[in-house]
């Protein structure tokens, strides 16, 4: 069939054209059925939707995209023709009736995923279909395998090691300190972090305040081969880009599948050919992962995955029932992360990183067993970690004279005091990243909030509990109104519930 | 947040809009999260498509939808706020991990997919989970009810009967003989039919060769005032309209989840208040049930729901062996169903119509038991379904008198025969109905194909086995390539597959 070109200037992330549904019934193809469409020597297969009115009969509209891979102008003929089912549609419907998925459907349907091949409906019936069946340790091993294989990758060589830390610890930037820590002792650590979704701020938005996060991956290479670890955003290095296109669809339904989640973390990883991985898997109030049952089970297949795919993992399940560090947004976390370097900084954040590296010390094999934490706080308090993370900020196109007391901070700022004497008994992380992000954060990297106390602190009436920073007086009185009703800081009262 | 309005002529067919990414973040939107618009005294949520570079920060993309219910204009000032998550996303959420749904909770689904409030990712994550799942009987009862509800629905008092045919048998055209024998019998019959989706004709299609179908619920009121009965389209009436939205879903997925299924045939059935159903199951060879033990669980369902509605039902399964009747393709349809009332038609067509008439008039309680086949017989021989089908034409705007021989079929034409010598061992539905596509039906009403034989004839080497009817030499030509190379009737041999 032949069909004249509209276009449109609007991207939709996927390849989409839409016919008049007298043609699209013509052509026998139905609602987010499929199109060949050929101009001149391309030709693309394109998603297609229908609609009675807004395209004639014998018209096509072209969006973006498939204007740009077909050179498509106005008033172009197109031929426009039927094409068969993907083969990945009848393997989401096999998943979606209970069947194992082997290797090969697998990669097919995660080579689709990356192409952008599947519309929205098929995406998130494999997504469903996932989440609701669960996968098997093949079909994970599967997975990761074709995440790994569906984007770029780097061999740095030998002894690459890595860390993850499963989410809802607010403040736990322990990567800014493993990191420089594991590169001074001569281990490669190529660390991809992400952006803040749902948190006030993510590793590689506290790490932008101090320098560059966006590379690409020959990017990526430089800074690694010049000081043996990097601390960069993974979104802009197209590492294991299914899983993107997979937490798109996961974010609105608020889902978050096992299964995607153990091969997405691994496949990160072994892009860029790690050989030793910690996770850390916080367990604790407002975390991701709610039990500590719960935290060994996903442990466990960590590390049978690890061993299918020839990587060595330990993981290390943590205290996640409070924050991490006092400050909570990327200006603030920055500040804890330096002053750390430094020895002053907040003394958890010190602890949890000093306990993160001897452990990938030890994995490793660089420091012999039950020395690792030793050797990991000789490299801090030597000031050596410091040395090799100004290496690092300045391979990264940041300042690496940069002081704790030059990172900028929101100048409007109020602080929510005691109204109950005690001590503390548990700090929300879930409550105060809310509080953080209502202040700003992530997006105004200054804005968020200061804890002044810890679990266990003895508190009076009228003692600070934190301090929220922000650049504009409505997002202040916003955030501070949400601090008193939410009240994320118990002191005193061990009761949780009453139950008549 | 105030963004300036970009109009774009395009129907989405639910309320969208696009922000640029900067935006989108500030509100605390993510893909597929949802806005709060308003434009003077008018709002409504709409979902939120994000972009870096088709809208500018400080701008908004203003589809058809939101243009016409906020009567935007180009350059507008709207009022964008974030909105909280739809409860029906909860409820999605809910039956992922495998709890059972309310009613309350699952009428809050439906009510949402009729108002187009959800996403394409949060319609299908409900219908992936409902096929994955399954559906307790509570829950059948509670979608059907709010199908039901959230439709139009129409009283024609007591004594309402309806039937329904489970698909995929070609030419199962006997709903057009039902109806006019129990409206013949004084029963009230408003029945609403599909168009094809996969198969060469819907009875809707069928009927449309005789008369109009499209009706909106005032007219299917005026027709069956008139007449006791109706063949009209289901689409155009508004009733149970949520049963096309999870269509639109399961179509491109290849999935027909039951407990979606068993609720959207009752409520169209309840829509116009039947009190007596009888439901066709056919068992064999490409029809969509495919076993009789799966067909015997699918109707002590419907029996059982049935009841839980207040509702006689009874299930016929039925032999799906073989295409019903003859002619296959709208107007091919159209006559054998002409000469049927003529007492001249497919004696198997004419066979199933009067049983499925007798136990129609036995359950409700027209007819005593045992002598229902024979009074629908009489109806039939007697020329009183004729009329009353000619009473049904005229109401629905047909020509009365049309003749058998009125009715126009395709002029190009193509006779297969066969090349073994054997009886009729099968007549395949889903090839036969590939072929009559190929030829043009049901876009082309007077394509399709005709069977010259049925199981069990015996037949010579060059005996005709059907004859294919199209319009266009190309398409004629595409159907018999189609015909020889699947061979949807096979005669002779009696084994079907060698296994070594």
């Amino acid at each position: 069939m032949k069909l004249r070109a509209r276009l449109y200037p609007i991207e939709s992330g996927r390849p989409v054209v839409v016919l008049n549904e007298e043609d699209a019934k013509d052509l026998g193809v139905y609602v987010t059925g499929r199109v060949r469409i050929s101009h001149e020597e391309r030709s693309i297969n394109a998603i297609v939707d229908t609609t009675t009115s807004f395209v004639k009969e014998g018209e096509i509209a072209v969006f973006e995209e498939v204007r740009g891979i077909l050179d498509v102008c106005e008033d172009c003929e197109l031929t426009v023709a039927e094409t068969t089912r993907l083969h990945s549609v009848e393997f989401i419907k096999k998943k979606m009736d209970g069947y194992t998925l082997n290797e090969h459907e697998i990669h097919t349907i995660i080579q689709d995923v990356v192409d952008n091949n599947l519309s929205n409906i098929e995406l998130t019936a494999f997504v469903a279909a996932g989440y609701v069946k669960g996968y098997t340790m093949d079909e994970i091993v599967a997975l990761t395998k074709a995440m790994v294989d569906t984007g770029q990758t780097i061999d740095f060589g030998d002894d690459i090691v890595d860390k993850h830390s499963v989410g809802g610890v607010a403040g736990n930037r322990t990567t800014m300190l493993v990191v420089p820590i594991a590169a001074s002792a001569g281990l490669i650590i190529p660390k991809t972090s992400s952006r803040a979704i749902t948190s006030p701020s993510g590793t590689a938005d506290t790490m932008e305040v101090l320098a560059q996060v966006e590379f690409d991956i020959d990017g990526l290479k430089e800074i690694v081969n010049k000081t043996n670890g990097c601390i960069v955003w993974g979104g802009a290095v197209n590492l294991a880009p299914a899983d993107d296109r997979i937490i798109r669809v996961e974010y609105p339904l608020s889902i978050d599948a096992e299964g995607h989640m153990l091969a997405s973390v691994m496949a990160k990883k072994r892009s860029v050919g790690s050989d030793y991985i910690i996770i850390d898997i916080p367990v604790g109030r407002g975390t991701k992962v709610v039990s500590t049952e719960r935290a060994s089970d996903i442990a466990h297949k960590f590390i049978e995955l690890g061993k299918r795919l020839g990587v060595a993992v330990e993981c290390l399940i943590t205290d996640g029932s409070s924050p991490i560090g006092s400050g909570i947004g990327p200006a603030l976390e920055a500040k804890d992360v330096l002053y750390a370097l430094d020895n002053q900084g907040p003394i958890d954040l010190i602890d949890k990183s000093l306990d993160l590296s001897g452990i990938l010390l030890e994995l490793s094999g660089k420091v012999v067993q039950g020395k690792g934490r030793e050797v990991a706080e000789k490299i801090l308090r030597s000031g050596k970690a410091k040395e090799k993370m100004k290496e690092i900020i300045e391979a990264q196109g940041g300042n690496p004279e940069v002081k704790p007391e030059d990172i900028e901070i929101a100048k409007k700022k109020m602080t929510i005091i005691s109204e109950h004497k005690g001590r503390v008994r548990y700090i929300d992380n879930k409550l105060i990243s809310a509080i953080a992000r209502a202040a700003g954060a992530p997006r105004v990297k200054s804005a968020g909030l200061y804890l002044h106390t810890s679990i266990g602190d003895k508190i009076d009436v009228g003692d600070p509990l934190f301090t929220i920073y922000s650049t504009s007086k409505g997002r202040l009185k916003e955030a501070s109104d949400l601090a008193y009703k939410l009240a994320p800081i118990r002191v005193g009262s061990i009761i949780s519930d009453v139950i008549r």
